[in-house]
């Protein structure tokens, strides 16, 4: 007998799926975790016979399965869940939430973060791409709970709520990519909010400040037909159209939406190696559209799935919208085995991570890559019988079924209990905010 | 000091919505339940000084709302959630469905009915419409779980597995008529199955039967495009023309689905009184098309939802399909206002109890009605803030947050834990059966 290995952590239960297909499936499967990365994956008999480790959780009737990825939210958003909906995106914009984000502060930021954080670890997801204000407070609430993030503080022509002129916008930003250089969780993106909000200048700047920073350059595209028209009246192309003519299309750029797109800009896409970010439940709460995943993935685009933020999902959590996804296109394209459960299981873990350019590191299960992992508990009736675990993850499962996680080899949930953040005090602090945020609205 | 009255139960919380409306909205709010019925409905304090009762939960950021109906299921066609997915109607139907259900016992239907009714239970539904074989199966199940059902039992020209000759159906269906007359829970309902599957005759002749027992008469109808076609083929007309040329329309039929039709036929029921269920989540899986729900409650029409069966869905959660439904229609319409969120629960309440003609009855908490109703835990990440409830119903609550349940005033879930159905058993059961039927399938 040969001597045993030492690992930090062992999780091992009924199922382990290292990716996102029924075939991959271990029964009685386990991991092996050593620091922040995946030492072994194979049968419980077997990693057991070759490693020992200070800690091992086995979970009966539990799957072990990669984090989800959650390729596009505003997490700080969450302050405005249910504030206003059912509205025109204007009426919505314009009367709700501009007067409150006017009012923004750092400290609500962290806050609202932090919320969000609990959610999105509470519901399966280990990394996620965020866009907003005042993200210093995104990033250091991100730290504290031990989540992996690709994090940028949004950009545009007019003045911030958070850096003021524009020109303190690329010192907050300059002062985030010092900070967070080699950290092993967070990375800093370069984040245009549009075409229609971003001179060319403006767009152009920080595709060199992404590019110098080696980062993500990260904007919504195409979200809806407004910003087609606009971005037609005012430079005679549509956005993707725009952003190729100015070079900005890379294998680094991550667009979130693309829902007016057409297959020639698809074409260019897949090109360029352009990623995608699709908030399917956003773009139907706001009535943008429904975004041709099909055909990009057809044409060989990466696609991911995002949540967009809670103020026009209204949740964050992905397991819902694997649901809507896998259900849409099939509808939309009145064509049942669109957007197989594999194909939507597939785009919310290596396949969103390959958005991100994180495909080497994360999304799924293999030796050593980041020790990014969710258990779920399958014992419950509407995860039973279990034929094929991709099937129940995608049109089943919800949040509330992730019972541990596991972030960078550090357990961040065990039992639905959070290890690094404090949920009672968050979720009374975010009481508090919201009782302030009423009275903004009312203003 | 008046004496106080004595109740049976009462529920405290920090929230009770008696209906769908936010400004219906009774903070820190109780209700006193004497035997099935709802006696008091008011603020904690005016309650708990009107009434004492031998049993009073109170639960802390608890909401307390009518229970959800569904208007459209098979609950024993959970044994098939997820056998296989992503197919072609009829390839789903003839190569996996038929094959496994040539196989069904009664049995088989009594345990995967108990399934479905402890996730639907556990998700929040207190009472739902069945229809499917062996109901008799069904309806005990029913019974024994304590939830209110209106059940009935397919009848199509060919034979069915459970009654052989169509003949036999008759009588199998005027057995179960017999038996639940007067039940206090359940009602039968005579059910043809469509109009492609029956002849007029046997529309005609159950549209007797339910006359005879006055009870609804619950039909698939214009569910799809190949539905519509034979129908024009075979009648020269559509699905709800030929109902309502044999005098088959009228204020107690509830037909499901109704994805196919159009304005004049969106009329037709308007003016005849009947009822749509809209199965939203099973039409875009099986890529049937998205029912102008939106133009048939401008018309009148009364519109309740329903999950139908976990074959098609792959679950029979009424949260989950409230936020399919809000989202599917802005996005089909184009409009951020269609199907707010008020409307949307309203369906799920008070809306699907007036498709069973069970307005009176059910569907919000009212002094006199029938005390079926739920708790929600709303101190959670994503129900946090709470500016609106209607909003958080629909769009970010799910099952998992129902912790408490009582149907005619017993209770049949307290903490999450099923008080009249014995989880572990039926699960335990329900893989064993899924063992069998993967085995079925592959003969």
């Amino acid at each position: 007998m040969t001597q045993q290995r030492q690992a930090d952590l062992i999780l091992s239960g009924s199922y382990l799926l290292p990716a996102s297909c029924q075939n991959a499936v271990i029964k009685n499967g386990a991991i092996a975790i050593t620091h922040d990365q995946i030492s072994a994956v194979g049968t419980t008999e077997q990693i057991l016979a070759d490693y020992s480790s200070a800690r091992h959780i086995h979970t009966d009737h539990g799957l072990i399965m990669p984090g989800l990825v959650n390729t596009h939210t505003h997490a700080a958003m969450s302050c405005f869940r249910g504030l206003a909906d059912d509205l025109p995106l204007m009426t919505w914009l314009e009367e709700h939430i501009f007067p409150v984000e006017a009012h923004l502060t750092p400290e609500m930021v962290y806050q609202s973060t932090l919320l969000s954080l609990a959610e999105m670890i509470k519901s399966g997801t280990t990394s996620f791409c965020d866009m907003y204000l005042f993200s210093k407070e995104v990033a250091k609430a991100t730290e504290h709970s031990g989540m992996r993030a690709w994090i940028g503080e949004v950009l545009y022509d007019f003045p911030s709520p958070c850096y003021g002129e524009l020109e303190n916008g690329f010192s907050y930003l300059a002062d985030l990519y010092a900070h967070y250089k080699d950290h092993s969780l967070i990375s800093i993106t370069s984040d245009p909010h549009a075409v229609y909000t971003c001179s060319p200048e403006l767009l152009t700047r920080l595709g060199t400040v992404a590019q110098d920073n080696d980062s993500l350059y990260v904007i919504h595209l195409s979200e809806n037909e407004a910003e087609l028209n606009t971005c037609r009246e005012r430079y005679g192309c549509t956005p993707v159209e725009h952003l190729e003519r100015l070079g900005l299309l890379t294998p680094k750029t991550l667009a979130a939406h693309c829902v007016m797109i057409n297959d020639k800009e698809i074409e260019v896409l897949s090109r360029r190696g352009t990623s995608v970010s699709h908030c399917q439940e956003s773009n139907m709460k706001l009535a943008s559209g429904t975004a041709p995943v099909v055909k990009m993935l057809q044409a060989g685009v990466k696609v991911g799935i995002g949540t967009d933020g809670a103020a026009s999902n209204n949740d964050v959590d992905m397991f819902g919208e694997m649901n809507t996804v896998a259900k849409s296109h099939k509808v939309a394209r009145m064509d049942p085995t669109a957007m197989n459960a594999e194909e939507t299981l597939h785009a919310s873990t290596l396949g969103g991570a390959r958005t991100l350019n994180a495909g080497e590191q994360i999304g799924s299960l293999e030796v050593g890559k980041k020790a990014d992992m969710i258990v779920l508990n399958m014992d419950q009736p509407h995860l039973t019988p279990l034929y094929n675990i991709p099937s129940h993850l995608v049109y089943a499962a919800r949040g509330a079924d992730v019972i541990h996680s596991v972030i960078g080899g550090r357990l961040v949930m065990e039992n639905r209990r959070l290890l690094t953040l404090d949920e009672g005090r968050i979720l009374a602090q975010m009481r508090e905010m919201g009782q302030e945020i009423s009275r903004y609205g009312k203003d």
